[in-house]
């Protein structure tokens, strides 16, 4: 079992629920996070400019301050060894735009499973 | 060391948490999700009603459609690896209802822990 | 790699975003949570003023009970396996006040990571 996480945008939800629906996956939750990914401020057209020492530590700050979380929704999927691949396909498909801030993927190991209503365990309870 | 992720109805936080306090477990988190389990379309029944062309994709756009994430509560408890038993037990003891949307546990894997005020790392940090 | 999940206090969001920018770490993702960390009541001292039975219950069930869990805010970074050292005390040195409440970093293992948008995958997507 694995915890499939993505990080996508928040008009994507529904599209990647439904894109999840249509290739079986139909368990998901969602969660609001504020979020940034890698940024880099490109510093060599500061310098064509001349105004590196001007404007680039306002540059770095503004990176660096309190301004630029932008809300994301993270939705975090339960699922068999064997669907990883198809999730991880579809969430891509869905989600790629080709601009910063599609998105990350990450995939974490589940050691056990419950599901409440029976306390079935292990793969019956994914 | 495991962390305990249960996702939970909304109105089971407070008696679960007391129901953890009762066996000795304080820390826990509480985050708001939007979720949903498995769903499953019981197409028999349309065929039995000879109406599957006709409303199947209805009822199937529905499922995958928009509207059907509801609130839930994600708890997640950072516990040592003696204790997950008797916390996993607790928290199915207190949310069965034996109706759908009872809930999920899982239990992932934490390879190490800090306290923030003491710098704390490991067990003692649990 | 690793996820590195940090609960904090609130207030300290965007000191520590600027400090994890400042050795170079510049995704994160934010949570709101509510949480509490471990509390013990202090018997000995109703003990000593003989009241243990009148008001030991009250405390405990003011424990137990309902009210005493606090926004947090919940980070998660996901890390090289060599840049964990230096994001955990950077989380450390900035929210370390020496007060309970002052927060709890885990280490979490993940197995992969996807860009979506270039579905770059491992290392090159953290």
């Amino acid at each position: 079992m694995k915890e499939i996480i993505a990080i996508i945008r928040m008009n994507k939800v529904n599209i990647t629920k439904k894109a999840l629906a249509d290739v079986g996956v139909c368990g998901l939750h969602a969660i609001k996070v504020m979020g940034r990914g890698k940024l880099m401020v490109d510093f060599s057209i500061l310098d064509q400019l001349g105004v590196r020492e001007e404007i680039g530590g306002i540059l770095a700050d503004g990176l660096s301050g309190g301004t630029r979380l932008i809300p994301k929704r993270l939705l975090t999927i339960l699922a068999r060894d064997e669907d990883v691949k198809k999730i991880v396909d579809t969430v891509i498909k869905v989600n790629q735009e080709g601009n910063k801030g599609d998105g990350r993927i990450f995939i974490a190991p589940v050691i056990d499973a419950y599901r409440v209503r029976t306390a079935e365990k292990g793969e019956a309870a994914v």
